[in-house]
């Protein structure tokens, strides 16, 4: 892509209203713009993050065997009358009429609606288990919303919904989750903590938060830092075998949240230097809640023996659209975003620092198309900035890599190659330059 | 994808409500659910035909130069102000208040919005031509939905937006998007036919209508049968050329809905053998509108000589949704949907004839693996369903393919292939099943 005929109003100077480095760095690198409180619209290189985000969100999911669908935003407010929760969300629901003045609502999240559409067309006890979900964009009428994405009131999130026939089944579900969740979070290049938590209004009596460390997140969090450091199963872990040991290992150590903290417990279980006391951002919930939704909802099957059995649920959140501020929020530096690899916008930031000159202008537009060819996201700053602005420019952006084509290393055939995340450089062969780009996307391709 | 790990619910019975044939059959095949009046779920199937009419209309806007971003489902009422449109929209906009009483609007278009991200983001003539693109959702309160998702009224809109210095450059960007318009429907397998429109609330002078042709379309339309037979551009069409040639040719011979029908230059320009009057469904629409949005709401970038100069607009939407419904409408037959090859939501159905035989099951599951490791799609149906109903159910889905694994057959190393839209079949040996599909499906994608 070349930057001159691509769109990324980037801003000079931190905005007045932004209060946290994730929520300024975002405004500035021109990945979002504001629209309305708590509402935001993805700027091209900003949708391209998320893109990311779901594509790998997606590959796991559907690796653990869950099942792809999309629900509208807007529901009757009927549905909601089904379970009790019409009257019981509160101000965070927000309700709406449409011409015909029936009642309606912006669904905040959707076991509702997945539990009716579950009860209609499946009515055996063969055709559990299933796990469905959707990336969506839901509504939450934040009294105050604030921290840019991560507490929006339009934010695209995965809602995925599990149903089985008995609670050790949907334990089992529930377990897929967690380590589908675990896969997923360590693809996106964050170390996200599983935590036990409450269960709020969603109800039921298992739940675990996935906390990203970050020391200005909303949470307060203490773990044993021992947590830190667990092994992420592979991507050939078999979710139809026994996951036990891989929960068992990763729930063992002590992390909560402030909500549930046990001061006395943390005490006794935790060595004093293995203590950590920090902040961090949720980034995923899960729920087991047994049969809340099916008994209200008259969800059932018919068993072997004739007999209608309620179905045991579970549902599971991903903050799709919250993630991308909390990786900026864990991912940054004074000068900028640094993306890990996984998600960044593009791969490369290819500038050409004396525009004017054909030979440098021709290097880059061959170069460009080399990467390309290899599948490698190329944004090339073809524009007629100075060479400072526009290092400074992909600083703040925040690709991984960087190449600066110069003319005085063109004329020996060499360009500098930048590491965004270590600032190392250095001067190579333009063709060495290609190889070790296509070696870190074959690396990466590798591990997914 | 095993069938009985699926969620498919299909209906053995025509749904009540379901007037017209897609509807009828989107419901049958489970790949839509209602959820309240021209409101759908879009269940694991359909969602997978979403998704590849996604793909493709995105994939030509970006090879067209379009960039993509994502604007937010909810506006503020202010901004719509601005262009003198929040009240003259009429009933169709669904009007919302939140928690702060604060006016807002479910987005039917974003022509306003995007002229305020437009004048944010860009000062200067440098940065201009543009064309930035979004794929979401929007609501339309229509008084009377109906025809499934060909009439909704929550449904998926790709909207893009150009933005020019003059009329000249204007119409240029018009064009890309004409040529675009006739790869990406094309691409869809559809005929679709650009005929002169009006512009209606949009605004400007000039506009057209893409129309797929199917009998039961809603407009009624009238055109010289020598347009169906018109070249679509290459997928190298140059996009910096000069595209008048092309408009010309497809723009030149009659075809026109019955809004702006003229009988008597119908008449006088098409010879009697060559009219055709049926009717058809409108799929995408153009505009130009000039500076009607950039003057009222002050959009505009400084010229070389320090004037300012409004922006010249053009809007350029495909109804996505809509399209599931219009390719049904016109690819079916008796026994059910008989889709493209490009928007399938699976190549092949294979079907396992003989459910409880190790050997049929052991072969199914060999052949799956195959296939999916060539990046084949395969539904395969491992139920315990008698044949008669598998090969019914598959008709009825739809697949390009299927594939039937016999006990007979497969003692002899065979299969039968059949292909959906010509019901031609073949006793073949499973291997030269697998090439058939694999050079299919490499033949589909070097025309991409």
């Amino acid at each position: 892509m070349r930057l001159s005929r691509y769109f990324l109003p980037t801003l000079k100077d931190n905005p007045a209203e932004a209060q946290i480095a994730s929520h300024r760095l975002m405004l500035r690198a021109g990945l979002i713009r504001q629209e309305a409180a708590g509402i935001y619209a993805w700027l091209p290189l900003g949708l391209r993050v998320l893109k990311n985000i779901e594509r790998i969100v997606r590959e796991e999911l559907d690796r653990a065997g869950a099942i792809e669908l999309l629900m509208p935003t807007l529901q009757l407010a009927d549905l909601w009358r089904e379970s009790g929760r019409y009257e019981a969300y509160g101000p965070e629901m927000l309700r709406i009429r449409d011409r015909h003045k029936r009642e309606m609502l912006y669904g905040p999240t959707n076991e509702e609606m997945v539990t009716g559409i579950f009860r209609a067309g499946v009515s055996s006890w063969r055709d559990l288990p299933r796990n469905l979900y959707q990336i969506q964009w839901k509504f939450r009428d934040e009294q105050r919303p604030r921290f840019g994405v991560m507490r929006g009131r339009e934010f695209l999130m995965k809602d995925g919904y599990s149903f089985d026939l008995d609670e050790a089944g949907a334990r089992r579900s529930y377990q897929r989750m967690f380590v589908a969740y675990l896969r997923t979070f360590a693809r996106l290049g964050v170390k996200a903590i599983p935590m036990r938590a409450e269960t709020g209004p969603i109800g039921g009596d298992l739940s675990h938060e996935f906390i990203v460390l970050a020391e200005t997140g909303e949470s307060e969090v203490y773990c044993d830092r021992g947590v830190l450091d667990l092994p992420v199963p592979d991507a050939d872990v078999d979710y139809d075998g026994d996951l036990e040991p891989v929960i068992r290992e990763w729930t063992t150590r002590y992390a909560a949240t402030s909500d549930v903290h046990d001061p006395v417990r943390y005490e006794a279980e935790v060595p004093e230097p293995r203590r950590l006391r920090t902040r961090g951002i949720e980034v995923g919930q899960i729920f087991y809640f047994g049969t809340k939704y099916s008994e209200a909802m008259r969800a059932q099957v018919t068993m072997p023996d004739g007999s209608a059995r309620a179905l045991h649920g579970g549902s599971y959140g991903i903050g799709v659209s919250r993630l991308v501020g909390a990786i900026v929020q864990a991912c940054h530096d004074e000068a900028g975003i640094v993306w890990p690899d996984a998600v960044a916008p593009f791969d490369v930031g290819l500038l050409d620092v004396k525009p004017g000159d054909p030979a440098t202008a021709a290097a880059c537009a061959e170069l460009r198309a080399k990467l390309e060819a290899r599948g490698i996201g190329v944004l090339h700053d073809d524009t007629d900035a100075r060479a400072g602005a526009k290092f400074a420019n992909m600083d703040l952006i925040g690709l991984p890599w960087q190449i600066a084509v110069g003319p005085r290393g063109l004329a020996n055939g060499m360009a500098e190659l930048k590491r965004r995340c270590s600032g190392e450089r250095s001067e190579l062969p333009i063709e060495a330059v290609v190889a070790r780009l296509v070696d870190a996307s074959t690396e990466r391709n590798r591990h997914e």
